[in-house]
Order: structure tokens, then C-alpha cells, then sequence
């Protein structure tokens, strides 16, 4: 079976490799890329088959770069899945907890984290590009009084120590990941989908949108708003539903949704996977 | 007349400070605060009679934090005001463009100069807690190599030279601000008011909620979501609408969304300012 070539933001060690690996647990190669720009360029120009990013944490909300990149990217998504995200305090092998006066993170993990920093006022969140990649410089340059915040199997990966576990506000620390591809999909069973459009902020135009899918019962999974780039308080709207393209009162949904909207764009449809934690069950 | 004390985040020179004189021209001294969170505690222990906030940005959206600062503090908000956000390049005196190689300044800030840092792909955009505070920096160690990015207020105020204006990806680049206050005022005249709300993740949910202030012919103006902290999965919405606690339809609409939310808190009352940009007029 032919490998495929999967990109992901990140060194390796990153929480974008494990949610990879979930949705390709063989025959995969992975592509590590600095940026989620450059990860987007990398399957835009082929020179990945799919890209796997994070868009939302159960804690802190949406990943807004991501989104603004959809749009600004024609890929499709044609797949989603969750990764529980356990953050643990690792530093060089032999320093002790009570020297660390610097942690070093993404500033996503650094905000998962703001408990452990009230309660240790004397160490610094300082944020860094990537969670695997604050753990490498760590390994590289092993400082006497920093540590940094990332996955166990990152501790494992460079050979360092856990100082901490469950670093994390709260257990319920899920991040929900996309799977991107040039082509789209159209899969059978369970499905949501995706789509983006642009609205004038005019009076009462969120509740003529929303009308077109109660109207239907359709339900939304998630609803996210951003500025479209360089115009002021105009605003781009992602919405995830349960559906697909192919059945009808989704199609008539787009079509009434077309005549609200500037512009329009299905992301995709897809398996949807089981949404994790307490208020799911 | 009693000079008010008014606390804003960050140094002096930040665009929170220029907020703050379009609220107070008079009769205020400034009380600059390490972080929002120290913020809304100074104005919570009334060491500030008001905060000034920042709370979306035309090109970038919603600052986040505020909005999490807002449900975690007991906070009135009193009023709002929009600042024409213009970014200069500023350097040490003497420092030629061809030397810059790292720029400093707030991650909003760096975020609305994207084009810039795409067209000169020397220079590393380096996160800073915060703009002026990236220009005192360059003020006192006067590196050869770096610059930083604020208002050109802010090199005046530290004696430094502008080597580039209107650094920003577009001249729409507006930020809204929020007055704080302990206590509530119910102004007359053209009001908005500001309210939160948590419910469960059903579906439907926001289409019902959304019908509460369409049924009534109430204007939104805004709506943000949140994940209520440490709740998988659960938000909190943000509304902005156009009227008053006084009305009676505004009465009828906060009864009935109480039906259908676990929690409610109506932020404030305040004098709406002109949406500024092109889209407003």
C-alpha cells in the first residue's frame, strides 16, 4: 500500500502528530510544517496529500488563524476527530521543580494552563511558536531554571523529565482536528457539514440566517464569526451542521441561504465524530 | 472639579491611553495596569473609579480575554468608544530600515500588520506584552537590529524615530472600547446594552435565542461565544443590542430569554458611539 504524505504544524512530539496518527494510524509520512500558512501552501501545492489542523479547544475556544485560512485556502475538509489533550510540566533530566522560573509553551497551552500559574506566581509563562517545539529547545539547550508545557509522549520523544502532570485547568481538555485535502469527499453514514459566507452586519440578517436551518431542522453543531479581511465590521460566518450535501433539505438550504448572502463556500461534508466529554453522554 | 482615576492596560503611549482621554479629556489621571486581569481587579477594589477595555478590533476581532474578564468580574459597562488604530515602525534614533531584523510589539498589533512582515520576509515579528511597552523597551536598550510597533503617539512621548507609518493591512483599523465601572448607570438617548448568557449545547438553541430579540424587533449589534471555563463544550454567548433596560421591550426580552438560559447577566446600559469605517456610512 502506497504511503500517503500528511502535514501538520509543528515539530514532532506536537498534539497535530497524534490527531495525524489517529486518522492515518499506518502508511503515513509525516510533514512537519513551521506554520499553519505553510501548511495550507503544502497541500495547495501538492506537496502533501492531506493537512490535519486544530480548530477548537473545549477550554479556550476557536483556533481563529485556522478559520481565517479556510477561507482564504480552496481545500476541503473531509474529516474531523478529537484529541484529548493532557499537558504535563518537563524540563531537563535533574532539574527540580523548585528552580523553574520560566515555562515555555504555545500560548494556546499557556492559556490551559492559568490555574498552575496563579498558584506559582513565581513562574513566567512565556509563549513559544509550538507546545514540541518549546520541548526540543529545552532538550537543546537544557536551561537550569526553565521548563515547558506539552504532551507526555513529547517528554518520551526528546528524553526528558516529567515534573507535573495534568497541568491543565481541567480534564475535560479536548481539541477538535480537521482533515484537509485538496479533493472533497462525499461520505456515507453520519455526516456534517461545513460551510463559510459573507453577510453585510445588517439588522436582524444572524436570525434570517439561522431561520433557513430551523426552518428545516437542521441542527447547528457550531456557529463562528470573523472580520473579513481589510473591511471593517463586515464579517465572515462558519457554521457546522448535521448533514450532508447530498440530501435535499440541506440543498435547499444553501440554495435559500444564497439568496441572503455576498458570498458562499461548502468546506465539506463529512463523518462526524463523537463529541468527548461530560456534556456529550 | 475631582480628578476621576481612570486604569487602562499597559504603558503610557498605548492606545488604551488614548481611549481613555476620549472618555475623560479632562480631570483623569491615568492609572497604566500590568495586565486586564490587574485591570479589572484595580477597578473591583476601587483603586480606579473606571477601566477602559479594549473589546474587537475591525481587522482582527474580539479581544477574548475581555470578554472571559468580563463574566469572571462584577463590572458595569458604562460606555463605549472607537479609536482609529494606526501603526508606525519605531526605532532608536539613527537606526536605518535596512538593519531591522526583529520587530516587537503586541501579538494583536503584529496580527494587523500581516502584509507588511509578508513583504519583508527579514524581519521576525516578536511578540510583546504590549505595544508601548515594546517602544519603552527600545527606548532604553536602543538595540541596533530591532524596532517596534505603536502609535505614533507613542514615539513622541519616548523621543524615538518613526521610520515607516501606516504599517496596518488597511486604514479601516478600528478598536472599540469599554468604559468599567463598579457601579451600573442607565443613560438616556441612543443606548445599547450588553448582556451574557450560558446555555447547554442543544440543538436549536441559538435560533431560539436569537427569536427573543427578532420577535421583538430589537437590533443585534454583536454576538460572541465562549466556552464557560472548565465545561467541555458549554458557552457563553455575548450580545450587544440596540435599546435599554427601560424599555419595556427590552423587559419582555430579558424575561423570555431567562426561560431559556442556566444563567444571565445584563453587562450595562451605555451612550452607543458611531460605528466608524467605510461600511458605517
Amino acid at each position: 500500500m502506497k504511503s500517503v504524505k500528511v502535514a501538520f504544524q509543528g515539530e514532532r512530539g506536537a498534539f497535530s502528530e497524534l490527531a495525524s496518527r489517529k486518522f492515518f494510524p499506518r502508511n503515513a509520512s509525516l510533514v512537519p510544517c513551521e506554520s499553519f500558512a505553510k501548511l495550507f501552501t503544502a497541500v495547495t501545492k501538492r506537496r502533501a496529500d492531506y493537512g490535519v489542523i486544530p480548530i477548537e479547544n473545549s477550554l479556550i475556544g476557536s483556533i481563529h488563524q485556522n478559520y481565517d485560512l479556510l477561507v482564504e485556502h480552496n481545500l476541503s475538509v473531509i474529516g474531523e476527530t478529537y484529541v484529548r489533550i493532557e499537558h504535563c510540566l518537563i524540563a531537563a533530566k535533574g532539574t527540580p521543580f523548585s528552580s523553574i522560573r520560566r515555562v515555555f509553551s504555545h500560548p494556546a497551552a499557556l492559556e490551559q494552563c492559568r490555574d498552575f500559574f496563579r498558584n506559582h506566581s513565581k513562574i513566567t509563562p512565556t509563549p513559544f511558536y509550538d507546545t514540541a517545539g518549546a520541548i526540543k529547545m529545552i532538550a537543546e539547550k537544557k536551561p537550569l531554571d526553565a521548563a515547558a508545557i506539552a504532551g507526555p509522549h513529547a517528554a518520551k520523544l526528546y528524553g526528558l523529565s516529567i515534573l507535573r502532570k495534568s497541568l491543565e485547568d481541567s480534564p475535560n481538555n479536548y481539541t477538535r482536528f480537521l482533515l484537509l485535502s485538496k479533493k472533497p469527499m462525499l461520505p456515507s453514514g453520519t455526516t456534517k457539514t461545513s460551510i463559510v459566507f459573507a453577510v453585510k452586519n445588517e439588522p436582524g440578517i444572524l436570525f434570517k440566517m439561522l431561520s433557513v436551518f430551523a426552518l428545516r431542522d437542521i441542527d447547528l453543531t457550531k456557529i463562528e464569526s470573523r472580520p473579513v479581511p481589510k473591511k471593517a465590521w463586515e464579517y465572515y460566518f462558519y457554521l457546522d451542521f448535521v448533514g450532508s450535501q447530498k440530501e435535499e433539505r440541506v440543498k435547499f438550504a444553501l440554495e435559500h441561504l444564497r439568496e441572503l448572502t455576498q458570498f458562499i463556500r461548502v468546506l465539506g461534508s463529512y463523518k462526524s465524530a463523537k463529541t468527548p466529554g461530560p456534556t456529550a453522554e
